[in-house]
């Protein structure tokens, strides 16, 4: 058996693999482009996957060889469909190696609940609420990308606050500090001007949901705009975790992961979320934030070979 | 002089020609692709005038020769950048030929006003509010496309609904008979299956606006997210029309126009619209119905040639 393990964040924005020791020990990390397939297509998806293996063995200064157990967290993979196509890939990228391959919500769960079952809450480019329950069984809420809304999603925050500067701008809507901040995050001086820069087709998602701090900044100091924007997304996050927790897992106590760069990093966004999850009477136990869910495929990892 | 003008309305879902004599009796009339020049690109809107032209002069079974006056009301046209792309293509398709190169907002509304001031209304694909008072000043409010919100549209209105129904699934938002038809309009039967439904390429935002008509509809017979979804339409255009006529504009009177299939054949919207423009007391006058803006292309060419 090899002495390495390897963990993998798939996400939306971008891909992050740890190559391991069998105890768990970090020996290399690697980043690559984002490897969600629906957003990138799956020749894309492959080469941020390869592009962040090679740079952890790279970082480890170890020759690439074989590994005892890999486990990918892939946004976008839910649905049997999703599974399939990734494994002709895996079959071929380790063969003969123990290969687990899991949505990223239940990497991130891993990595943010004490034992490893509860509820995530991730809030990044996507949104999506998954969990588990102590018996292994899953529910989720979110997560069906940009045309179903992903509401509480940084990428949907982003895109409210482009449409409450148009509002303001055209008299339908008040005025807000967004407007400032929205107009230096795209480099123009006016509204209008944000037409031909906000539609550049270089813009990704995840470009646009870089905005999602501003938003949550502008909260923090006052304007009421951005507080309806943050106020909205804690809401949709609060009902996802309802409808996981309580409606679809009865779960009696829930510990929660907080994951996303919008959730982990946003003050004005975690405490508005938290405060409409204590209010709505979700029983909560632990909170913790998980800065970064490529730990949570180690330990998946490890306790594969166990 | 030649005996013929042409009235062209350039929409975001298909191009639409008439040919006419110079007392606007119409010779022949054509239909090419959208030719919204942000959604299609320069050379799609380019064929798609192209091919709606020819499709014209060939209805009117006339061979192509020069005309008098030639009107575009493009949509997607509204900044002076947006002129300059036209200017050379307009220069070489008619030679020494009076061109006027206006946005489809001003030929909705010559077509659909007993003067030719006021506002339009215009809710299909897109959605946006202009308006002109009796000395030619102009202004406007929505038109800045989806990434803007274009609330009120009929594609805001379907991606309402798709939103609606994996809430409904997720259980963070309610039933809804939305959900029949979602599902009944993209051929699948379960709303996990919308996924790769609703994200294959090939739907244009034309194609998934189209879905509105069903909103309208499940709004009539009593569908409260349905309800809500064309009432939260019907405010976001009233908004606009309070920005435009009143702010803007300061109108004493309003003659309204409405265009754009979602307000033209969408019973409920309109009722919703119409009320919630009298409730926020804008002083309405006329209120007619553009079934085709491109009669408004052709009246404004007549007037050219005075």
């Amino acid at each position: 058996m090899s002495d390495y393990l390897i963990g993998i964040d798939g996400g939306g924005s971008k891909t992050a693999v740890v190559l391991a020791r069998l105890d768990g020990s970090p020996m290399g990390r690697g980043e690559g482009g984002p490897s969600n397939y629906h957003a990138v297509g799956l020749e894309n998806a492959f080469a941020a996957l390869d592009e962040a293996i090679s740079a952890a063995w790279m970082q480890a200064g170890i020759p690439e060889q074989p590994v005892s157990a890999v486990v990918l967290g892939m946004s976008g993979v839910d649905r049997p469909e999703d599974s399939t196509v990734f494994e002709t890939w895996t079959a071929r990228r380790f063969p003969g190696v123990h290969v687990k391959l899991v949505n990223d919500g239940q990497i991130a769960l891993a990595a943010g609940t004490p034992q490893g079952w509860g509820v995530v809450v991730v809030s990044g480019t996507g949104s999506i609420i998954f969990g588990q329950d102590e018996h292994g069984r899953t529910a989720r809420a979110g997560g069906w990308g940009p045309l179903f809304g992903d509401e509480g999603s940084g990428y949907r925050a982003a895109l409210e606050a482009i449409q409450a500067v148009a509002r303001a701008h055209d008299g339908r809507g008040p005025a807000t500090s967004l407007t400032q901040r929205v107009l230096a995050f795209f480099q123009v001086t006016a509204p209008p001007d944000l037409i031909a820069a906000v539609y550049r087709p270089e813009n990704s998602r995840a470009e646009i949901a870089r905005l999602s701090r501003a938003v949550d900044e502008e909260a923090l100091v006052g304007d009421l705009v951005a507080q309806r924007i943050v106020q909205r997304a804690a809401e949709e996050l609060a009902a996802g975790v309802q409808s996981v927790a309580v409606q679809q897992l009865h779960l009696q106590t829930v510990p929660i992961a907080l994951a996303g760069g919008f959730l982990v990093h946003g003050r004005s966004l975690q405490t508005a979320f938290l405060d409409r999850v204590k209010a709505i009477g979700i029983p909560l136990d632990s909170v913790d934030s998980v800065e970064e869910p490529v730990w949570g495929a180690v330990c998946l990892a490890m306790r594969m070979l166990k």
